[in-house]
């Protein structure tokens, strides 16, 4: 019986091959199939390994997280007061706060009722897209994109369909596009700003327009700003400003603005002076989905105020400092990168686009030919535009120290050279 | 247009009648009821609240953590060293220290690459619920339960079909009534032992029988071991001492054992000697989920391997001696109480299940009843039976200061003996 036994049974498991293929839409899954190609030499003259694939600029020193936010949690947990359960909405004092702070950029006063804490971004886009869906619904995504949004929406029976950012214009939605992927059944579109993949900073008068074309087809927005304030071009101005025009479903965390993706606070946040949300009940539909979720870790909720209150000016300028140095420095370099064009400098969040040219690349399949035989050839980790769902591009991250970043745009230089038909 | 113009609008969502059921499953739902009644008084000799509803010792100082514990997250925190994002299944030392922990008791080694780490088990569920899932399976509960488990099941489309718990056998699995229940779509059952809300610990005789019956019928076993060591009678065995009988998807975390539910960590641990979860692709199902959800926050991972190997044996054993003193004086004192009846003393957890004798009782309609106006009369606060699928019973937690606890059933004896038709 102990021996194998068991491999006798019939198991009743088929899986659910939906759910399987998810997986390959995950920044984390494709890069897990750009990296194995990696040799790393075990010397002590070998080449560091240069991560530009995702934004994980905590392992950095310039990017340092601040030391009230860090006195801040580890004094909540000191205290022995947040070793409990939360309420499922979140801990009502974080929750003041955080709507005390984004109410400074809005035309209206947000209340701790309209702030739902979650376990970082990732949660409240699961939290959101759960809410929303529903058989037969549809919800407009972003492309180039962060597609967690289609596999949440997938996941729920939701259709995802996709409108274009328009490279020429700074990435600005085509609003005529997205008109006609609306339909009866279309219950929201998604706009991220600060851009992720593509680093753009969406002007007042663009997220007007957004606005309208939102409350014309009758759909709600979701604003991803979980970039807010990491913006070094075009000031950054919160979706919620439209709040009355339709109403919007803004993210956010303090994993990007804090440096701490690891500390999982984020937030659903109800931009809705006209309450649209409660009438519809999609504030009952995400207190329902709360209520089956799994919470932040307590002891962080209670950390917020103090984490809000005390964190200094200072930081958050050094912060979007370097930023703006390495995201100089990325686009500097990028000019000089034969077979490849960056359409627009990046003037937010950690990213941005680059376009393959192929036809002038010997022996480069596509996008992720082309990233895993950087990362072999070169030690250098790109994102593959596939994961972002725009085919043969890449998306690079300028969060990492200004030396490595040089060092590893040097070495995408060499390698597109030394594969370039016109060597 | 910004006055209530978007109230013209018509917004395309109708809310998914599913999800806004679901509440009503939640412990936190139910209690949400049963508590508005209460007016504390607010003068210096008003009674206190006695919160005998859900399982929150972290409140009383006689249930505080370890303070290795507690050094040990505060050190990860500070070091700076686990800020970014983790890979999805978890740290690999956190994994490692985990599966070298249960492996004491088992019959073999576990490995790092058995164990998923998680938000806390609510989020264990939910990822054991999604990766099982598909239309038309079905899943084997146990009742009375923990009916978080069906809302993850119904809200992934999956059947929950409910097995007995015999009350005069030790809340023992009903095996004849289970095997009645499977069919060909039946992917697992659920085991909670120890026992929420029933304060049962299964013998290695029994947990060996229930194995054999999953064998028999082709089923996976989720062991929802969350309360594990927490046992002050029988013997607590794991039931991965049985996963070469039959595969066996344990659940567990720090949140009972350490007395931190708010800190979030749990895990999913593959006890599967012969690979079958590997071969019918679960594993791959788990890390699919794992792949679009949010993480357990990267610091409380990095302290996992501290936290297990400095937390000293006196904490473990101080905190089962005082469950073992506060079971006794919940079983003593209930034996005191009109109308109700106990029946089997408890040994693990925090919970008992004590019947209500409503033709006994002249003015009491239901359990819900009898919980709203006893947190109205007496400010005591216990969850009604049909929060966990068992009409007309209570579920009493014991995890209060033994003051606390002897006053509260002293006002739960008060109240049944006011509202007794033999006063």
């Amino acid at each position: 019986m102990e021996n194998g036994g068991a491999a006798l049974a019939a198991w009743n498991f088929a899986p659910n091959d939906a759910l399987l293929g998810l997986t390959v839409l995950s920044v984390r899954g494709v890069l897990g199939r750009v990296r194995p190609g990696m040799v790393e030499g075990s010397d002590a003259g070998a080449r560091p390994v240069v991560p530009l694939g995702h934004g994980g600029p905590s392992a950095f020193p310039c990017f340092r997280t601040a030391p009230e936010a860090v006195d801040a949690v580890a004094g909540a947990l000191r205290s022995g007061e947040h070793n409990s359960y939360a309420a499922c909405i979140g801990l009502e004092p974080a929750r003041r706060s955080i709507s005390q702070s984004l109410s400074r950029d809005l035309p209206y006063e947000l209340s701790s009722d309209d702030v739902y804490l979650t376990s970082g971004c990732a949660q409240a886009i699961e939290v959101v897209c759960s809410a929303l869906a529903r058989h037969g619904a549809n919800i407009l995504l972003p492309r180039p994109g962060y597609l967690f949004y289609e596999a949440r929406a997938v996941f729920n029976n939701m259709e995802a369909r996709y409108f274009d950012l328009v490279p020429e214009r700074g990435w600005e939605v085509d609003l005529d596009g997205l008109q006609g992927l609306a339909d009866g059944n279309t219950v929201a579109m998604v706009i991220v700003n600060p851009g992720n993949p593509c680093g753009n900073v969406y002007t007042y008068e663009h997220l007007g327009k957004i606005a309208e074309m939102a409350r014309k087809l009758g759909i709600f927005v979701i604003a991803d700003e979980v970039y807010a304030h990491l913006t070094f071009g075009e000031k950054f101005v919160p979706m919620g400003v439209f709040g009355s025009v339709a109403p919007v479903l803004t993210l956010g965390s303090i994993s990007k603005r804090w440096v701490v993706p690891g500390w999982r606070l984020g937030w659903i946040v109800t931009n809705d002076p006209n309450g649209v949300f409660h009438k519809t009940k999609v504030v009952d539909s995400i207190k329902s989905y709360l209520d089956i979720s799994s919470d932040p870790p307590t002891f962080v909720q209670g950390a917020i105020p103090q984490l809000i209150k005390n964190t200094k000016q200072e930081f958050f300028n050094k912060t979007v400092e370097v930023l703006r140095q390495t995201a100089d420095i990325c686009w500097e370099k990028l000019k000089g990168v034969s077979c490849t064009t960056c359409p627009s400098r990046p003037e937010g969040s950690m990213f941005v686009m680059v376009k393959l040219d192929l036809s002038c690349l010997k022996d480069i399949k596509d996008d992720m030919d082309f990233c895993c035989r950087l990362a072999k050839e070169e030690l250098v980790v790109v994102l593959p535009g596939c994961a972002v769902g725009y085919k043969n591009w890449l998306r690079i991250t300028f969060t990492v120290a200004p030396s490595s970043l040089e060092d590893g745009l040097d070495r995408l230089k060499s390698f597109c050279l030394r594969h370039s038909k016109r060597k």
